[in-house]
């Protein structure tokens, strides 16, 4: 029987409609930027598996070290203990971190990573006998699907069940050249009517939104407004993390740091779950107590998993490569190339590039999970390229280590793309 | 520099109070049973790493189960892809989970399983056109730090910045030989008043609330309670599941099967961080629509990651052997010998064992993470025994491939423990 039909029995697939979706394809192997089905088709991975990938799939470099790590020591508790991984991947974080990030907490993926942060920036006012009971958020952000990520999420599509249940969120709209005024006066209002506690973003680039990017500066008087206000600023870096954007961070391209930093996807080069919250020494020092309560009393079994911090170290070790570094130059003037050929076909309504995320908007109306947006897809599949359009916004996210003519392969599909419709 | 003072700077340890705790230990090995400091020396893991390490830290078999894998396969996206890993785990659960149990869906650890099982059961009521918003739970039990298994944990012991943003939940005591019929009225009570959408339980075991065992028969009552008022059983089998309790699950021990089960730990061995929640059919067909908002759109990214799902695939492998079956009955004989033994002594309160969970309740008081348990902990740690008492309760879950000789040792130390006080 084929792995298609296997799975029908006993898989429940995330973000899967299974009376309407089409059967999953079965993936048997996956190299570099390559992957392979249980058919022998070979399909380019243009979104690195989700942005974890980005080193390339079975990477050889960090296979040997999570398997010497294997056999040295699996797993231990966390509480009382430490080990070197754990150790050596929070000194190699600090150096490609925004300089204000001194301390590291562990979780094990991105939703819990900003749960996290969410519960750090609320006991962190409570600790200093205040207590701020309102988040802030963009509309249209994603943050993940636990109880407190969802809350606040703008983009819940289909949350409907959970909403009464959600963290009180206030929202403000993602920073243009155009709104900023009128949106800091909102800001401000907000600020005045509710006890905020934290500003939960995504610097610079929506992902699940679509890759929509917003306006730098403007993001800037944002986070300016909230360090006045004591509101923490909590960066959800999951997606932009780790070089996607041309720098290390999103938030290197900012004056103003957040004071605490969600990490995951790539963190562990797509070998296994793991996420990391960083923050400053003043979010830290705020749980120091005499008494015992006022400290931190979150924790998840697998956290700091030796296993996960060998990938993740090996992964910034390849990150800080000339190889990789240079590997990330040529993908970004490459989509800047592309993006320029491809800005004026009829059928684009609009493209943008920043490091190796590339987006484009097809002037054809498609809701989100709808079956143009499916099409697409399949057209892709069809041409051997994966890529996941987010209804009428074709994206990649390459691996880094992505051949030319991989990549031409991409853009030659997306280009046939505009034809279909 | 040793591990010790280099994590100090940088680290932020899960339920640690950063001012007050001792510095934590550097663990550079482990193997079976044992773990070894930067120092030299040597420790019987008497918890298995927090329930994880089941079939011994560094286990050669899955060791290399997951180093296969890593060279085929490492990750890729769950949604529209399957792949081998994932369709034979699913059958490999389906072989030893209770038999109603049909679907698996894909999370990342304890907490994350919990979100997922209470967002399923809040979405059953909903698509079949009722909303219910109220969860039951029982006192002292615990389930996870996300918002949504925060709420339902009744063991909270810090959640005070916290409170005020949890889900509504119904608490009920765990049933006892004496309480039942009082306990039932209450639960009517609570359901005629209340649209309950779910109870979430640990069964048999309340594992943080210190190995509190309740009775069979009780819990039993209860579950035919919620059935009869179409409330979703939540199995909560995180510490509990994979043979601990001397069967492959202690809801095996029940007549009346739970909808919804989640597991993790002992689930990938101590390898890497994964969870699952399981599901019946009919709560997996309240999601099948034509209308795609129907579906489950919970999703991590890491979800039914391929190295992970080897690791568990080579635990099951074991767990079902006959060794292993061994291992399990020959640690649960003597942990009753034990016991036995012990009971009686004047500094101990009670005493109780199943399958190879053993605990034992000082009658000395003791605060949860007061300065006497932790005198307890520092004992049995110069012992050459690793134990982590909670509060008065000391207790152990070793691994199933402890030697005699180990296990001999942590009963030894065990006995000298009652001495100190």
């Amino acid at each position: 029987m084929s792995l298609q039909e296997r799975d029908r029995k006993h898989i429940w697939h995330p973000l899967t409609q299974h009376q309407t979706a089409a059967a999953p394809i079965g993936i048997v192997k996956a190299k570099d930027a390559l992957l392979w089905d249980e058919d022998g088709n070979e399909y380019v991975d243009g979104i690195a598996s989700w942005y974890t990938a980005m080193y390339g799939h079975c990477n050889d470099y960090i296979i040997s070290c999570a398997s010497e790590q294997m056999k040295e020591l699996d797993q231990v508790v966390f509480t009382g203990f430490t080990h070197k991984p754990a150790v050596e991947l929070s000194e190699k974080l600090m150096r490609i971190l925004p300089s204000n990030q001194q301390k590291i907490f562990f979780n094990d993926n991105g939703s819990t990573a900003v749960e996290a942060g969410i519960k750090m920036a609320l006991q962190y006012h409570f600790n200093k006998g205040e207590k701020r009971d309102t988040l802030l958020a963009f509309e249209g952000g994603f943050h993940g699907d636990t109880f407190g990520a969802m809350s606040v999420s703008g983009l819940s599509v289909y949350n409907g069940p959970f909403k009464d249940f959600f963290l009180k969120v206030e929202r403000i709209p993602v920073p243009t050249k155009d709104n900023l005024a009128e949106l800091l006066i909102k800001l401000k209002q907000i600020c005045a009517e509710n006890k905020c506690a934290a500003f939960v973003y995504e610097p610079l680039v929506q992902g699940a939104a679509g890759m929509k990017f917003h306006d730098v500066g403007g993001l800037e008087e944002i986070l300016k407004l909230c360090k006045q206000n004591n509101i923490l600023c909590i960066a959800d870096e999951v997606m932009t993390g780790f070089g996607k954007t041309g720098k290390y961070f999103a938030s290197s391209y900012l004056e103003i740091q957040p004071d605490i930093i969600c990490l995951s996807k790539a963190l562990t080069a797509g070998m296994v779950a793991m996420s990391i919250t960083s923050c400053t020494q003043p979010v830290f020092d705020a749980f120091l107590d005499d008494e015992i309560g006022k400290g931190f009393f979150h924790a998840h079994t697998y956290s700091a998993n030796p296993i996960a911090c060998a990938t993740a170290i090996a992964g910034i070790e390849l990150l800080t490569s000339e190889e990789i570094q240079k590997d990330i130059s040529l993908i970004a003037r490459a989509h800047r190339s592309f993006a320029k050929k491809i800005a004026d076909h009829p059928k684009v309504d609009a493209v943008r590039s920043l490091g190796v995320i590339f987006a484009l908007d097809l002037n054809v109306e498609m809701e989100r999970y709808g079956s143009l947006r499916d099409q697409l897809f399949e057209f892709f599949m069809k041409q051997g390229v994966f890529l996941r359009p987010l209804g009428n916004t074709i994206y990649m996210i390459p691996p880094y280590v992505i051949t030319d003519k991989q990549l031409e392969k991409i853009y030659i599909s997306i280009e046939k793309s505009l034809s279909i419709f």
